[in-house]
């Protein structure tokens, strides 16, 4: 059975990925970060995701001795109240990791070197995607090229980048993992790490258009 | 004072590379990195040489949970007694980390967005380097396109990666490190990390010939 690396947030985007592979016929093992994001509820979502979705997982830790961004910097404020268009239109926000999916994904190929896997999946996608360069298509495909040219399975063909969200609005993704099974209830988008999601920074606001426009109901996570 | 990051890893190119960036009229900051190699010979070195060349430098600390190389995992062997021909047609060794300079690079452009530097520079060369698939000019130039395309200063065209001796052979940088008056004596290149260089691993060979071509005694580090 073909191995597939995928990239689990606790995210719906990164959940939808990983069903989506799973669907595919991958024999699923999911890696996911602690890099000192502002809570450990994302991560508690992403171990119920794996579980569920009967995927392998393994947490790395990242302690990079710099800051840079409002999602690991205690004292920055993260946006709020914005509406999606004043998203989409606000340019790269304080919310921006320097170089995070670039760091993720290269520590996912070098996992699925190690277990000899086909294929690295990530669910970034453009559309509501807050700006962030690293969730475009041109640099995935560059990325797939550092793949393809710099890893020993890339060089023979045997390992490649997939991206299936990456031209996916919120509301396909949704709907997409509906059709999948993807339990929503498990996944995490708000940038706070309060009892229960905030309902007014970037993620939230992204997150409650798909599910209006997908005519679906957020099964969010419950308050605790 | 336009600021560069510099992979720094105790061995002889890194060296060479940062006293060139330094001639190149950068503020240098150097990232080292403990991932978990057999010694930490190279470390002590790298901190040595980032002081000589007076570069601030930061340590990363990265604990994969999984191995893959003969030089993170202490069962496998290493290589020894192949001479430089041997190396040459070899193919890829088993001291291939995988994934490891798209691991550090990833890492470095964070630093680097961090502190708003101008360029990223790494010392790797294709001749002479052990047929490793992350040393070759093919694979910089596309993690050059991820920088561009996948970091906020490099879509504004205000970060770029350096790799000033992809094409160079080891005489040739041993040469231009002495015309920098990089200290030899503070490099370790030996895959193993006893008292002192074993002189048949390839790293060690590779070295020594290229003092040779250089016409330089090599001042190594002394035994201890």
């Amino acid at each position: 059975m073909k191995k597939a690396v995928v990239l689990l947030s606790g995210g719906l985007d990164s959940a939808v990925t990983l069903y989506y592979a799973r669907d595919k016929g991958y024999d699923c093992h999911a890696v996911m970060f602690d890099y000192g994001q502002r809570h450990g509820r994302e991560l508690l979502c992403a171990e119920k995701i794996a579980k569920a979705c009967g995927a392998s997982i393994k947490l790395v830790r990242l302690e990079l001795p710099w800051k840079g961004s409002s999602l690991v910097d205690d004292k920055a404020p993260i946006p709020s109240g914005r509406s999606s268009r004043e998203i989409k239109e606000g340019g790269i926000p304080s919310t921006y990791v320097p170089a995070r999916n670039t760091i993720f994904l290269s520590i996912a190929a070098s996992y699925a070197e190690s277990i000899r896997a086909s294929a690295i999946f990530i669910g970034a996608h453009t559309e509501d995607s807050s700006g962030y360069p690293d969730c475009r298509a041109e640099y995935l495909e560059s990325f797939g090229k550092v793949v393809a040219t710099g890893t020993k399975l890339g060089l023979e063909n045997k390992l490649k980048l997939e991206f299936p969200l990456i031209r996916k609005k919120k509301a396909e993704i949704i709907e997409l993992g509906r059709g999948l099974g993807v339990p929503f209830e498990n996944t995490w988008s708000c940038y706070k790490g309060a009892d229960g999601p905030c309902g007014t920074c970037d993620s939230c606001v992204l997150r409650a258009k798909g599910f209006k426009e997908a005519g679906m109901e957020d099964p969010a996570v419950e308050r605790t």
